[in-house]
């Protein structure tokens, strides 16, 4: 049975739901009162795939998990997450598969699209990317002028670097000595010219990252870091590796004779893998085995591998990505919620939140669901996020006496760092921080009564916690592939398509208008704006004439 | 009179507005309409205090701002700014003054509280900051190895820290030559590793911020890093400095003799000065004055008090961070909105968003009036953000097809960097940024319709869009006074008192309670957390044990 495109609210589950969602508005149903079943833990946590899951502070009792499971069954939840694994094109308004966990699949059993072997094809691109990596920390690849690379900047944006950057700083600590990333995403001249007073052109390997190798802002850093290093009098051929779609501009195979636009070695991506899908595809492929030697990209890859078994075979009760995206549709569509935390006791995963920021609200916020149909129920919501204690200081006030949002709480066990064995207060600054951890679900959730108002909290604030036993290149890849079935289950459920991304275009065709009379003005003085609508033309005259104007 | 404490659904101008706002749920008041008018911009637009703000593509016409200014009348928001600007104790809760803006007051005014000169104290301060900064530049202070100090380290969390390092990455291109700043906020161990392995301790300068001195996380830190010195053979004595309470712990006069407690150098922070409004005081000042120079850092401080001047004395119409407050307002509580972003379109202002996100987020996410009543009408908001254009590529997609939310752009004329002229499709990088950050607040306003669902945009998604003419120390300091001021506005308007934070108390108390648990099992191994509550305790003992355990 393909999925079933009954409007969300036509389902019996979701009017159940709906009905029993009332009771939660009840003292009877506070965190408080749920907090008091001893066994509370037992029955709303789970441990698989070697993670820890708690959603003993999430606004739930037994009858809305089951209300909850039968919704999952009720949009075939589990069996639209194995069309998607075998390469089912589930990516329908685009015509195509999605098939990241392709790229982490270690079986031998065949996936076929368009009559390609694709793991065969997946295979033969991370071979590229291990004699790659070796003959650079090896040496046998050098810069023009024989030195060893020192530098790598990542030339992408948006899921061209928001997942690697993730990964490598979550496992900075994993680094080949004397080797340092830099991401130059952002068109803003800020980010070239900064990262360009800390490198050293000799010593520089640029990775130009995308599928089409049209996105303009990365082509247009492309083409300035070329120049750059020209006039620094380097050959770029040496200097330039690509991650692109085969036969696209960017492909080494199609790249101009021209040596100012020679490209050193060719990484394929492919069209059933989109952008913020992509981190363990070559897209983090490359940067990630240059940057923490192959054998450790490789162990992230099994990481996320086996939390896609677990995705895809345990059952709805005990699957931990699936029960957090219903909580998270429960939180969003039945108790009311626009936003969640994410909030990672762990500053190694301070990128968590603004990649998991992307993959979500890039994927969910939609408007139509699969067969075209306004939504009647919103859908996606706000995902933001610092690291803890950081946040206990910086916007945990609102947290727990203002507006409500869910928080995502997620612990490491064993830190990176063991070497400092200094107690204050008779803990360690591991313990420290996990006392932490430990008590803000319970102040959210509990609350406390204060005769003084202003100093009353009331409780009630949901969240989960998730604890990791480390952060080796295995738990960071279970951690990102959890994130990524999370979201698709949520998209199951909504009944949208989280694969496509057609929201980005509008903008990108005005600008290119604006573009257009930027560039006339550039090549003619005397323009002045004449087809730019009022606004528009406004701000144009003042950045042209490089002052703030007044309106006329 | 004092502030109205009159429920503020019991206001006329607030009973307007509500029936006033249902008028923009029709067709007629989408933004598309608003914006034939010709003259939209010139209406909705102002020019002040050298920056440009533009809330044309806001979700407002005359009338609504009419009766957004008569609220802002009836709720006297101009006269209480003078007062927090004089001294009056306005921060009732823990009856204190709010001068962070004394602290960029270059005015002559005596402000007196409980009978002290303010100024003259801040004056003080700042003379002692030059001094110290001018001798650490020129090499007259050095650590005890007889070396420059080229690394500084800000031990130091939420508003001692946020606030500096915004300003210090804003002016990152400002920095002196060779010198290197750091930020030690979190508790997590990984964050003191990762700075260590970075720094000389010979060239290290650690700069240790806390009113009280007495915060868990920043005391933790800095006994780690006296152990660190000390085990590097330095002598610690010559290498700390403090921002703390005259009196404090960490004040240099009450510090004990003890070589291994000793400290360079004391600089005063006041009770009359929050923490998250504090980056003007000494809490950014030394810090920013060893980083950029004490003339940067000065300069900061004439920008903040041009726009501290701006906001205390123009006209309603005219008062830029006074109507930001109006439309926040608007936004929150008449259309329903409950998050904004903020999207710098300049990488060097990344760091923006989470200082506003802290600022806002912890002034105004209250649950009680100034008089202790509970508010019947939710304050305070979700503040997130990340530069343009790198937003576009991660969570626009959501904001313009999925659940709406409105959006601050900010740009900025001239870059720091202007010595790359490369030009593709014949505009600059700095061009092309601009042509995307002028399109976005268009493509969200306007909407476009398809007749393919999926590629439909609905438009009527409402932004502001501020332009600084630079990012100069005066700019950088304008800004950050926007936002302080615009976060006041809000809460006098709400009738709440942004100054207190009493809800981040709870949490620490069973932090504490928890420690103890630790510390206890740290001194004998036979303990077995018999007084936490069930769940902290299956957690205390994973930690314990050092793996994830099961659930009995």
């Amino acid at each position: 049975m393909i999925m079933d495109n009954l409007d969300i609210n036509e389902l019996p589950s979701w009017k159940h739901l709906k009905e029993s969602a009332a009771r939660f508005q009840q003292p009877a149903y506070h965190l408080k009162q749920l907090l008091n079943d001893e066994s509370r833990l037992k029955g709303f946590s789970l441990q698989s795939a070697g993670f820890f899951y708690d959603f003993s502070r999430q606004r739930v009792d037994n009858e809305s998990m089951k209300l909850l499971f039968a919704l999952a069954e009720d949009r075939n939840i589990t069996h639209q997450f194995k069309k998607m694994m075998s390469g089912e094109k589930i990516n329908h308004t685009e015509d195509r598969a999605a098939l990241h966990t392709a790229a982490r699949s270690y079986n031998d059993t065949g996936i076929e699209v368009d009559g390609k072997n694709v793991l065969a094809e997946l295979k033969s691109v991370r071979t590229k990317i291990k004699d790659f990596s070796d003959q650079v920390k090896k040496g046998d690849i050098t810069g023009s002028t024989g030195k060893r690379f020192k530098h790598l900047v990542v030339i992408g944006i948006g899921g061209s670097y928001l997942g690697t950057e993730f990964v490598s700083e979550a496992l900075y600590v994993d680094a080949n000595d004397d080797m340092h990333i830099h991401y130059l995403s952002n068109v803003d001249i800020h980010n070239f010219g900064r990262i360009v007073s800390i490198i050293d052109p000799e010593t520089t390997l640029w990775i130009v990252i995308s599928k089409s190798y049209t996105t303009a802002e990365t082509l247009a850093n492309e083409n300035l870091a070329r120049v750059f290093m020209m006039e620094k009098g380097i050959d770029p051929s040496k200097h330039f590796i690509t991650v692109t779609a085969k036969g696209s501009p960017g492909d080494m195979t199609s790249a101009k004779d021209d040596s100012s636009r020679g490209i050193l070695a060719s990484f394929h991506m492919f069209d059933f893998i989109g952008g913020r899908y992509s981190v363990s595809s070559a897209v983090g492929g490359v940067p990630l085995s240059l940057y923490l030697g192959y054998d450790k990209f490789e162990r992230f890859l099994k990481g996320a591998e086996e939390m896609d078994q677990h995705a895809a075979s345990a059952s709805p009760r005990n699957n931990m990505p699936l029960i957090a995206a219903l909580l998270s549709v429960w939180n969003n569509n039945f108790l009311g919620y626009p936003a969640t935390a994410i909030i990672p006791y762990a500053a190694p995963l301070s990128k968590l939140a603004p990649h998991i920021q992307q993959l979500n609200m890039e994927s969910n916020g939609k408007s139509v669901t699969i067969d075209g149909t306004a939504l009647s129920e919103p859908t996606g919501g706000i995902i933001f996020g610092e690291p803890g204690t950081n946040a206990q200081h910086s916007f945990f006030q609102l947290a727990h006496q203002g507006r409500p949002f869910p928080i995502e709480f997620i612990g490491v066990i064993s830190p990176q760092y063991n070497q400092f064995h200094v107690y204050r207060n008779g803990v360690t600054n591991h313990q420290e921080l996990w006392a932490n951890l430990l008590s803000q679900p319970m102040a959210l959730a509990l609350g406390k009564k204060n005769a003084y108002s202003a100093k009353q909290f009331s409780g009630n604030r949901p969240s989960s916690t998730m604890i990791l036993p480390d952060l080796s290149p295995e738990s960071v890849g279970k951690l990102l592939s959890f994130y990524e079935a999370k979201t698709v289950f949520e998209a199951f459920i909504w009944g949208i398509n989280p694969f496509d991304q057609f929201g980005v275009e509008l903008g990108k065709q005005l600008a290119k208008d604006i573009r257009t009379e930027m560039a006339e003005k550039n090549a003619n003085k005397a323009y002045s704006f004449d087809t730019a609508s009022p606004i528009v033309k406004h701000y144009l005259k003042m950045l042209s004439k490089n002052e703030i104007t007044s309106v006329e």
